[in-house]
């Protein structure tokens, strides 16, 4: 007999055989009845069950046969009666938390150390479904335009950009790095592919504990060529970031349900600010040289306020305040072409115009007294023919956290790596 | 005016204006007339100028508007004409290697060295495509089947597997290992999402130079719960590489194209044979442990001459030689139901149903003499109620070494990584 999910007991003919599989969800003993409420992937089944029946513990598999049942008052309106049920494993022990319970009731650090049990629950497993249908988007509306999809090597001679927040391996008795983002090679396969994203984990050594940071995160990259200016590289931006909640409400509806949350819409184009306006919106003084997250809260403020958007684009962030390869505005080289995109007060995204001229490059690693030699295999990329091109990088924890509005990023990352923490 | 790609110039109405952009992939000085031969990511296209007109170099970033002529020696039937040829960078410098020769010939230290030059070759390129399109299929497969797509941590407290073969990692001052499969998370996982994949790199300390191996290469890794045996994950196993296979089809027909590769059928079901008939196939003694390289090839040329398939399967290996997370046959826990996809004569996917009750775990580590504290999280995990499970695990970059019968993974790798190399 072919097994039936429990989000499609509704659908199965009242009196059909039927045979679900899934984890004893909850048991309940009543004077004349006994009900196994069964969880599996697609949500809960209602069991009934003669008074008396033993059941092993919640969190055991089980597999469930009987009859499909409509009753008003089980979920979907169809139940199993008649219902024989058999162990698949070992009895579960007691979980650190009471899954069966609405909502889950657990301090960060219990939810953080039981993580492989506390994911289990169906309002936390819907935050990590959410992340999964955005990554389903972001590569659809990717393929669909002519990307290709690649991965560069975590492993690096150098650090990537910078010195800094950096983790070092032992590779066969010489020092590698942990690659911090896949920004120098993106660029260079440019050059090949003309336009690619990659999906893959980052590395940041990050000594501070605050809740929007993690030592490991999954970035989202995107870099296309042939661009005009950044403002080309932002309508790409704006069209991922649609493509992802369109992602999230095709295949993760029943997470949206579940956490109760709205998801945003993602006007065209995206309310634009420049840095220096930006600055003066959120009150700040113009010689600033970036927006604080207080800024940056002020500024999602503004977009909801005037633009009714979750969303606003800055660009134009002073050129010597931005990585090296920003490209400067050619109007005015104190400002760049770099932007970054504030979901809902916090910066999700950072892009930019990247510089594709060698001697722009070596121009400016030396006006900013950088060293050429750590740089060498990069910038001489740029001596083989790039084409104007930029790019930019998603943070899919910190999206995901703010979609269901977590207040630390670390509820929404599976097994969150930072300064403490390094398991499970 | 929007951009035409090489690929759509001969569907332009003759006549009309078109503006491409690309690489100058060729110049040619003839006697009455120039030919400027652009590539750009979706193949060739040739413009015709007037003898003597000075072009920039090969691999420079350039524009070209012009007028598509028809000319049935052209490339597609369609060439640009009346062209006008602009620069989109500094000129480039003379690539390591002559990329429009048809074929690209390097010695493979040149081919790794120059990577990101050599990978514009339009026959180096299509392999690259052949993976790319390799992982569209592979999703596809798994989302149309209820599976999470996960990503699990790459630093971890303890090594995944067993000691050996492992990168040290400074972690703010503590050792962290470079995880050398998610394989302890994903089985958790089953716990949550029942059906789980990853696509992510792995880390393999290597201290061995073979054609086969890297430091770091693509898992794509699969986990499904509730199975009735390994036959089951053997089933998925067989739907997802003819989904590998579909994906190319549909998204590299291309690429195929370019290499002149004939793609592999798999068949329904793929030949299986049991570890003790596979032994006296490949000519081995009854009590080999395990299959060499040279077992594996005489494997692959008995499932060509017997079934006519590059594929096949072969289940049952001693359970003494497989990971301790390996399920012992019932029957006979000499055998485990553990199994390899043998592809074309090479091991391409390992893969397993694994144990899942708590006891069987500390029995297998105790019997193996291991010692318990640095599986704990691993092992108490299946204290917690983890269904019947198993999985396998696909290397990307031999999969693609075997479609293109490259005789070195290397050069089937955008940034290998090995004993030696470190960059770029």
């Amino acid at each position: 007999m072919r097994r039936t999910l429990a989000s499609a007991l509704p659908a199965a003919t009242p009196g059909e055989e039927v045979r679900l599989q899934g984890w004893v969800h909850r048991r309940r003993e009543l004077a004349r009845v006994t009900f196994l409420v069964l969880r599996d992937r697609s949500g809960l089944a209602q069991v009934v069950l003669p008074a008396g029946t033993a059941l092993p513990p919640e969190e055991t598999p089980v597999e469930v046969t009987g009859l499909a049942t409509a009753n008003d008052q089980a979920p979907g309106g169809v139940e199993v009666t008649e219902a024989t049920v058999v162990a698949l494993s070992d009895d579960a022990e007691t979980p650190a938390v009471e899954l069966w319970r609405p909502s889950l009731d657990a301090s960060l650090p219990t939810l953080l150390d039981h993580a492989a049990t506390t994911w289990r629950h169906p309002v936390q497993r819907a935050k990590w479904e959410l992340a999964a249908a955005s990554l389903r988007g972001f590569r659809e509306t990717l393929d669909a335009d002519g990307f290709t999809e690649v991965h560069s090597p975590k492993l690096v001679e150098q650090a990537t950009e910078s010195g800094a927040n950096v983790f070092t391996v032992d590779y066969f008795g010489r020092p590698a790095y942990l690659a911090q983002s896949p920004q120098f090679y993106k660029q260079q396969l440019v050059g090949v592919f003309e336009r690619v994203y990659e999906v893959g984990p980052v590395f940041r050594a990050e000594p501070h504990d605050t809740v929007r940071h993690l030592a490991e995160y999954l970035s989202l990259d995107v870099e296309l060529g042939f661009v005009e200016d950044h403002r080309e590289v932002m309508a790409c931006l704006r069209d991922v970031v649609a493509g992802m909640v369109d992602g999230i409400r095709r295949y993760g509806a029943s997470a949206v349900e579940r956490l109760g949350i709205e998801l945003p819409v993602v006007p065209e184009p995206i309310p634009l600010l420049h840095f220096r306006d930006a600055l003066s919106i959120a009150g700040a003084p113009a010689d600033e040289p970036d927006l604080s997250p207080a800024h940056e809260r002020a500024l999602g403020e503004w977009a909801m306020a005037e633009h009714g958007s979750d969303f606003v684009l800055v660009e134009g962030y002073p050129t010597a305040n931005r990585a090296f390869y920003s490209h400067p505005d050619p109007q005015d080289p104190h400002w760049s072409r770099a932007f970054d995109l504030i979901f809902r007060g916090i910066e999700l995204v950072s892009g930019a115009q990247r510089l594709h001229r060698y001697d722009d490059y070596v121009r400016t690693l030396e006006q900013r007294g950088y060293p050429y030699e750590p740089y060498a295999t990069y910038v001489e990329a740029f001596r083989r023919g790039i084409p104007p091109h930029g790019g930019f990088a998603i943070g899919l924890e910190r999206w995901v956290a703010r979609l269901v509005e977590a207040p630390n990023i670390r509820e929404v990352t599976l097994f969150p790596r930072d300064l403490h923490r390094l398991a499970p």
